[in-house]
């Protein structure tokens, strides 16, 4: 497997943490979104949207960090980052998507500089949805976590869309103290070996600060 | 089960689009979405995101569009809405999220409203972001469509989530003779009986004219 990821980018971060849960090695390829690698023709040859991550296969390429992760839970199901239950996993997927459909997307750097030529107002933005997103995730959270995960004994889908959502919201500085369990859960998992590894500031080509 | 959902809304037309395809009854409970009534706290209290659709058993509540079309898929696996091979799995659901992550969260009616108070900049910020999703959906298109479904020969959870988009493109005024593949899927699908029962104009409360 090969696999085209960007240091910073949160879903990039998380089909690296799956693949360090499972402990399965992959080819790394940095893709640098400030220098725009994602848009040069051969990238975009192979992932349309030029987003990343994207997974290389026997030369065939795949994007869409959540489909990406359903693969790989299919083929490597332990250990599982969902639950078994047809109900509990209803559950998982859908605290993953409200971070997945319901926040990333209209925080992400393109959803910004399309919103506004000005970083204050480009940062308000993002601002913004983060914490909408995280607002429906904490009353989820609520009726589902432990406070050091967001369902179960272990992480799941849900705490892999959470971690590098929480990870954005600090960067950006949304108020965190408004969602305590959700901030519970980052600190938790954050510390766990193989999200940390994962984790932008240990990817090749990080700069700045570690914000965990 | 009890499905919370509004006729206009294009994630509710998918989830009601599967019960259609397995032939699942259901209640059907309308949340009109212009009076506000996904707002009322009763219904936040069952979905705190505020939006359709909602499915509920025994009592409690669980949204998602795809959350809930994935715990169908397992309860009634057939017809089935995804391929069976993982990799071929894994392509339906990177088309399918290409709308559902990259397209339908921009392009909403909280977004639109938060974008601007001027009704045509909110429609050209509609059709911005519909034609973004709908051009990376084209070429993914082109490399697996038979142009009457997305992927094989039968509806999967890509065109569950294509149609609706398209749909909605209309509506917005996009120009689709830029997405001729996606356009061959959906005059395909549109046709059949699952799909037209499912759709805005024939459900409750539906108003204005048949747009497919």
């Amino acid at each position: 497997m090969k696999l085209y990821h960007y240091w910073r980018s949160s879903c990039s971060w998380r089909v690296r943490w799956v693949l360090a849960i499972k402990g399965i090695p992959y080819e790394s390829l940095p893709v640098n979104l400030l220098g725009k690698e994602n848009l040069d023709p051969q990238y975009v040859t192979k992932n349309p949207s030029g987003f990343v991550p994207c997974l290389e296969i026997d030369g065939r390429a795949y994007g869409e960090s959540l489909a990406i992760i359903e693969f790989i839970e299919e083929l490597y199901p332990e250990p599982a980052i969902l639950p078994s239950d047809p109900i509990n996993k209803m559950i998982v997927r859908q605290l993953a998507y409200t971070i997945a459909c319901g926040t990333q997307p209209l925080q992400n750097l393109v959803a910004q500089n399309y919103y506004s030529q000005d970083k204050e107002k480009r940062e308000e933005y993002a601002r913004h949805w983060i914490s909408a997103g995280l607002s429906v995730y904490e009353r989820l959270a609520e009726r589902y976590s432990n406070r050091k995960f967001t369902w179960g004994d272990s992480v799941t889908l849900a705490d892999i869309c959470l971690i590098p959502q929480v990870y954005n919201a600090r960067r950006f500085g949304v108020q965190l103290e408004n969602f305590p369990i959700s901030l519970a859960i980052y600190e938790n998992c954050i510390k766990l070996a193989h999200c940390e590894s994962a984790a932008p500031h240990n990817q090749p080509g990080a700069v700045g600060p570690n914000l965990a």
